[in-house]
């Protein structure tokens, strides 16, 4: 299996060593955009690609994201940033610079259902998903040597009524915060707020409908039953309420009168893989931001 | 104007004179499909088209939509008719035929928001909805002139809170039971009961969201107001319950963050007038069978 | 027909009389956007809305368009665009200023068909093509009514083997400069290079096919023929390359066996129209760039 | 890997032993459908699910696939089929009978490229494929234990101009008559005409452009090259013509100006794997008829 199933891990290339991206928010006024890039500028550094949008142009919110070169990035990062703390002070900014070479790292999790799993593997793999997977967590082991194959480590944390508490305990543990990103590719588990204080828009899930149709568990019975003639699937980051958070991603399938809840299962799946994976992919090339409940995205 | 805007009423084509279609409901058993096309076979139709579906294989329902041709059907259509009553009665069958030749009737329902009557009429004058375009009622006078540059009746029945139940009496009166298909063209008003009864299945709305995601009467605010990456629109069958009728057809597009709510409502409008134009050419064209709260389309 | 049939003409809204749109082609190099925001920032002007996108980072293209609000616009532009000189020249630029309170004006061609010439005039009323459409052109008299009752003048031009060579040179009066911009709505006739010349990136045709699939004259039939399980329609800029000039926009349908040579043409048109239509828009709020053979398009 | 990587091959499940599925063409005429549906109910059988088409009502072709049930298959179907000449001659029928217990055999031809060959794999694991993967042939080594762990014999067959003779000669002897259906998972090798002949309309494609765009081995290079703004993927039957057989199914997404030939060829593999995988599962479902270059899918 090794010959074959060679790591999705991609080196560094020589040009995103000196490359960086910038993600700001903030309340929109005159200069943003002529502060930024004359600060960038004169710090030696070229803007590659820019993003920006203004939601509400009459008093409302200033969107921002910069790919940019600079000559010894590592060595000058600390300095560049200090000095922006002037620019970012002045026009309220939130905001961040996250480097090319530090490739983000991700925890999946995942229950019985391996479709997402395989998809988000194979994505990378085949050097789409430019991140480092640090581990899978799940509270089944059928997919413990699967995984393993791609050296990616594989926590089985068993989670029964009983033992709930003490997984929750354990998973909290094995992820701490070692990782940048988690995926909850069809974990079909409560997340426990305990994670996603510190991980606040930082937990992508997938859910199998077309959001804000269907929340809940059983979203293909739900559109069977109400005959819909489209199905979808949404991709969004958790936050406390269930099925609520800020949406990413979106997509759709036709369906007919001729497809019953395991047809609509079997076609949801692909639409569910698609998804979520280009959530993810946004979120690891830095082209998201959180407004709200909303995301805005640089795509 | 006359001269450019030709009717959309077609002629009779010779053909239509002897085709019918026949619509079949009734409990799935063994040898349905055999007896009917028997039964047509021994009475000198020939069936041009036929399309059938089994809900639920073991024990469930079965719908079948045949197109025949009949030499003088006129003549024929009676003793057809008593003919088969044997094998409905035989199979439970709940059964309709209809003949191409009669062309249905239509009432249209308008409020403010003309682009789905036009599309309507654009369609109809193209050639693309085949049937009798009886009347159009509206709570509003604007579109009077132009409705009737096609030669259509346009009733002006003012809603008020005062005379509300006033005008809904005079639209029952106006429409009686003259119409075969009632269009609710984003009419923004509660329709009577004492309207849907006679109208079962037979009322069709477009409602301006991916139903069952926003019911009510502002869908598009609801939707920027989640954050949605796709909007959509729904035609359905008209029950007591408020958007929660049949689902006839429906599409969607995708929007972005950059789109506000007028924005979301300016797409909107083009995928309303499409969904709700498919959906009365699937009627006219016999084309729907309801089973309880949902539909069968055969297209 | 008059009191419906209210005019598209859209007054100038006040925020419109300061704003305005800047769209910038160059050779890629260090500081360009530094350089235009600032000298924006610098010259009173506050930018609204900004897009760039550099065609290959390496040695490449550079494209950007700004949405910009400067006070006593009217009074100010001549010296912005004069002291604009300096960086256009420094970077090579190809560069445009464009004012919200000049609407652009347009010339629509039509032949028979009339489904696009309608969208458009139903979008213009409904506020949403916010141009001025000085004149329809046709080589048929049908739509002159229609045409006339919102306003326009109709321009009939017939065009026969034996005087094509005159109506070209009429249509070429008529036209003059006096527009900004050429929509060639399903007109079927070759169109004079005298008149692409002018008008190089400002004639918009739709092709009613998916481009380059089926060039030419019946490419519904073609479609037909190949047994494509999806149609299309295309919008591009007219070159002297039949069909072959940059595309802005394509959308497509699922068709299916069961739709024969005239199933395709009605089903062609819902996306001829949108297609075309959104392109005019793009065209008109100055979304579109046009490199070589290609559109970049920041909508 | 073999406790995870359970094989796809799925267990005839009891309904299915007395299963099968009936595709007939022939030219239209009256009587056709009612002397086929009485033949199965006088036989015994009960159909369960039923399609039929004509094209080109007046003097056309009729196509119908029926599905039924029949006690005791195994045995009575030599007799059936026996029995059914008779209609087939006087209607001048080509006709088939598929007995769903007798699984599909299935060859796959990979070169380097995996990602339409991992989509089949995890569909038919997932139980979405109901075939027997018989064999998979390669002319590079990349894949073998992969596909080996399945349980699934890997046949390398290296091809260079030298030795490609002899290696088609190898893949003829291997596949032989072995199988019912050849996959071509992006192989981009030419089928010889020896192979095309015997499996005539059992030969599925994928090609990575939407025909007729873009035949030959560098689609998305072309499609970035004319500046489309949507890519797709094209499912065929091979024929001697490159790229000019049967289409079974398309696909399409959207794409930008932002997107260069990598994003393009990224986008695309995602269509690819889903537009092939559906006409794979159609062929395997019995639900594609071909008359001259066209499919007929009854879906």
């Amino acid at each position: 299996m090794e010959m074959y199933l060679k790591t999705g891990r991609q080196p560094v290339k020589p040009y995103e060593n000196n490359r960086a991206r910038m993600l700001i928010s903030c309340p929109d006024g005159p200069g943003i955009v002529a502060a930024v890039s004359r600060f960038l500028h004169e710090h030696g550094a070229n803007i590659v690609q820019s993003d920006q949008y203004t939601m509400d142009p009459e008093g409302g919110m200033f969107f921002m994201r910069i790919e940019f070169d600079l000559e010894e990035l590592d060595t000058h990062l600390a300095s560049l940033k200090a000095d922006f703390a002037d620019i970012a002070d002045k026009f309220e900014m939130q905001w961040n610079i996250y480097q090319l070479s530090r490739k983000k790292k991700l925890a999946i999790f995942v229950s019985k259902e391996d479709h997402c799993l395989v998809e988000l593997l194979w994505q990378w793999q085949a050097g789409d998903l430019d991140a480092e997977i640090s581990m899978v967590i799940s509270n089944h082991p059928d997919m413990k040597e699967y995984v393993e194959s791609f050296g990616i480590p594989y926590y089985h944390t068993p989670v029964t009524p009983e033992t709930k508490q003490e997984a929750v305990q354990k998973q909290l543990e094995i992820v701490g915060d070692k990782v940048d990103l988690i995926i909850l590719a069809r974990y079909m588990q409560i997340v426990p707020p305990a994670l996603i204080e510190p991980y606040r828009n930082r937990i992508i899930n997938i859910h199998h409908s077309f959001l804000p149709a269907f929340v809940g568990g059983k979203p293909y019975a739900q559109a069977y039953e109400r005959g819909v003639k489209i199905i979808g699937a949404t991709a969004h980051y958790v936050t406390e309420e269930l099925d609520g958070g800020p949406i990413i991603e979106q997509d759709v399938q036709r369906v007919s009168h001729r497809d019953d809840v395991n047809e609509l299962k079997r076609i949801g799946r692909t639409i569910e893989r698609v998804v979520l994976a280009r959530a993810v992919k946004w979120h690891i090339e830095d082209r998201i931001l959180v407004h709200q409940n909303k995301t805005v995205v640089f795509n």
